[in-house]
């Protein structure tokens, strides 16, 4: 095969005509003296992205991102992995297809003993997976804490992927000073999680690559412009299907370069830095490398036109030239329907003081209020009125365990919304206006076997029946049926952007200040359970 | 261990005062707000270096090297393995000491089919030294013709080192165009060997990192001024140990210095460059990193004040802080003394036109010439007037073969020259007046089991006992030794600066034009034996 074009090398940042030839390896560049009209570039890789966030299993989210000139991700499975343990990444590795995702081995899972997860990762299940060849680094170690005060389990698991000579990622957000030292002194050598260039300056001194993140949850392009970029990554991290639907790295280079980056740096970000850094044979149209190439019309729109892997044209014009078949995987849900009595908080006064998570749009952390709430019949009603809700998150594992609290801030005025997406242990998780509303819609969520539902007077839904978490559905489907979900949502009174997604982290204990997990309230600035009434 | 100075961060490419704490590894690097007056450096690595060069065992090139702020090397011991196969590699592991020298699993040994040589590597023995951990890289390929026709057994050699996932060091002389790609695409993606900015762009834009090379026979540095340094290492691949006394990574960084390239951007060539390559958990001074230290007075003399592996000082002020004990080696030597008639070049005229190899002056490559001799009782004399002169090489593992030949530009009007060093299989090689002295300096090498001698009236020699490549004595005596035989050499009436070194490439067949093996006079342009008598 033969191709000619403008080629971006990422070795020397120079641009010249040249025409390549390549079968499943690229051959030869032959230099040309007339430019041309279009541009070649290595394929681009996403060198931190959880598959699992697009709700896409890893067939459509192939399909769904590859006419975008995604080649190859490094996918850390820990949402799976958090569900159904080795089994779900034996999962995702077999569904895996055409793209290159290279997956690395999730670190810490579960990710508190104060929650019910239904898989577990253990050190002896990392060497499983470099041993045999399953996974390329270690993922992303978000136990920061565990790590500087010398926690023996982590500091087992560093050292299986030392044992192996493999790459350490790293997830160290706000972290600096002795115990960012202490936390790069182990050998972890990326962060996603900058938010600020004096944090990834203080980062980069210290030798750690940076990966500039601009997904569907968090984005931080624009605050890190300015970075020293040949130890940058370009990173998407989260990215819901509605969002892929416009775009993925071709997106993040069109952002960049809009932000003043030079093209050819922003292009070496997606290419020869994480290819090298993750030792991939890719990366570059030279010699030798994989056929993983990406033909766009220009450097600024970088309208993506052909998209080959392996030599093979996987994508044109948009459209994707490969047939996809998902692999289905048996549910993991082991719970029974459950009654409105399960989801009721007692209390034998009139009144009672609780306390309450106040979400804060858009953010991962909550603030801890209060509230006084009237009782009948010995349990505490929400407060619709004054935006005092249900939440509830339902153990899914067979351990039947239920958490119910109060919060405020999805202004929902009838109706529940319910979802098994609730990181990072992804038990159902349920906020609605009463224990009725809350039942519906958690039993939506166990009849169906995953998914996220919005019920009142209708009742609408996305099955997610990948581990609760994925569908096997294209993207568009995905996208459009979620958006539906969303509308509902907004007609039942949330006023939230994104309700799901900010349903989804209130389980997330590791992240303060109030959260919930299926055993109980908990405080994540003590990192103790607490009582619901004061 | 608390260390204050101004630091190089190999990372940013900032210079800022700091204390580094530390014990094996880096624990801490805290900024400093006033200005230091010694700079703190990572260690220095010569990255291609063949310790075998400097006529040093292991630990006595360490003693030599380390004062000057090298803490590791990547060598192929080619040289040895010619001699003595694995065992010679092994030997060189167990000598080596303080000095992190990581071998590379030689590629090329023995060199060619034409000549007797006393070890092979074969594909299985590459195989036994990365399984084992002995290696870290396969060694300069310098059989780029056999990669560039598909030679079988190198393509299978190459392909162990893909099996193991390690880097492949290139050696491609000149190598351009659609024969550089085919070299390239089998994964090689280093090269020593660039004497021009021309040739070492085409190899960096193709993916190669370029290794700057300037050491004792060929230098270098001035020609490749302009590169980008990003994609480049500094390194010696011969080091005379007459050159290491006067310096060695600290030596090219100041002539780089002085060649107008960026100190910090010169520093990066012999750390963090090649450490990232080869994958070294040092190259940096940042927490985690191997504790390996140079603190040397500014940057541009680099006057090196201590040096620091794993965290132990190892020398300061030139002078060294460990002690050395050379582990001996048993001689390989099995080879019978010779006699006058053994190097006859028999003709039953009265003259004879004879083949001669002409030398050229600090060159490799040799003229095709010709002469006409006189014969007397059969045997053709050699001209010392015209200064066409007696050369042979006697095989010396066992197979009792000797090449016989005329060579022309060692300008001896007296005695002979001799030398166990000679590439690539280091059979014993000897320049002479007289058949009559021509035994006397191979007897002399034969009878000490390896080395170098000049001989006339009086004999001087310097014994390398270690596989008739290396001596067990300090770099000094080495360095007086040698010189002094030199000397003598030049009172015999060679005008060569280094007949010695013009000597031992004498038997390097893959160099043009005309060359001389065990097995007899080669022409290296066919590639075929051809006769002395024309």
């Amino acid at each position: 095969m033969k191709l000619k074009g403008n080629l971006v090398d990422v070795y020397t940042e120079d641009i010249y005509p040249a025409e390549v030839t390549f079968d499943r390896h690229i051959k030869s560049v032959q230099k040309l003296s007339e430019e041309q009209s279009l541009y070649i570039l290595p394929g681009f890789i996403d060198s931190h992205i959880h598959v699992e966030s697009s709700m896409l299993c890893p067939s459509r989210f192939a399909e769904a991102v590859i006419p975008h000139g995604t080649t190859c991700t490094i996918s850390d499975p820990h949402e799976i992995a958090n569900v159904m343990g080795i089994a779900g990444i034996d999962y995702m590795i077999q569904d895996t297809h055409t793209l290159k995702i290279y997956y690395t081995a999730p670190s810490c899972v579960p990710a508190t003993p104060f929650e019910t997860s239904g898989g577990v990762i253990t050190a002896d299940d990392i060497d499983y997976l470099f041993r045999t060849g399953a996974a390329v680094a270690l993922g992303e170690v978000m136990n920061f804490p565990g790590v500087v005060t010398g926690d023996k389990d982590i500091l087992e698991k560093i050292a299986v992927a030392h044992k192996y000579g493999k790459p350490l990622d790293g997830h160290a957000p706000g972290l600096s000073g002795e115990d960012l030292q202490k936390y790069i002194e182990k050998g972890i050598s990326t962060d996603h999680e900058c938010i600020s260039l004096e944090e990834a300056r203080e980062k980069q001194e210290l030798g750690m690559k940076i990966m500039i993140r601009e997904g569907s949850a968090s984005r931080n392009m624009r605050d890190l412009c300015g970075l020293d970029y040949d130890n940058c990554f370009l990173v998407s991290d989260d990215l819901h299907a509605e969002d892929i639907i416009h775009g993925h790295i071709d997106a993040l280079l069109r952002k960049a370069v809009s932000y003043g980056i030079d093209p050819v740096k922003a292009v070496r970000m997606v290419t020869i830095n994480p290819a090298e850094h993750y030792r991939l044979n890719s990366g570059a149209v030279t010699p030798g490398k994989c056929a993983d190439i990406v033909v766009v019309d220009n450097l600024s729109t970088f309208s993506v036109k052909k998209v080959f892997i392996d030599g093979k044209l996987a994508a044109e014009n948009g459209h994707v030239l490969f047939s996809v078949n998902p692999a289905p995987l048996e549910s993991t849900f082991s719970v029974g329907h459950k009654k409105p009595s399960d989801f009721a908080v007692r209390s034998i006064s009139d009144t009672a003081t609780v306390r309450v998570i106040k979400i804060i749009e858009g953010q991962l952390y909550t603030k801890a209020g209060k509230a006084v709430l009237h009782c009948e019949n010995g349990v505490v009603l929400p407060d619709i009125d004054h935006d005092i809700l249900k939440l509830t998150v339902v153990e899914r594992y067979g351990h039947n365990t239920i958490g119910t609290a109060f919060v405020t801030g999805f202004t929902l005025k009838e109706g529940a919304l319910a979802s098994s997406v609730a990181h990072d242990s992804h038990n159902i998780i349920c906020v609605g206006t009463s224990d009725d509303t809350i039942t519906e819609a958690v039993n939506t969520i166990i009849s169906m076997k995953g998914g996220i539902a919005a019920c009142g007077n209708e009742k609408r839904f996305l099955e997610l029946p990948v581990a609760g978490l994925m569908s096997l559905e294209p993207v568009n489907t995905v996208a459009k049926t979620h958006e539906k979900v969303q509308e509902y949502a907004h007609e039942l009174g949330c006023t939230l952007k994104n309700p799901f997604m900010q349903l989804s982290f209130l389980a997330l204990l590791v992240i303060p200040e109030l959260k919930l997990s299926d055993k109980g309230l908990f405080d994540s600035q003590t990192f103790k359970f607490t009582d619901v009434i004061v």
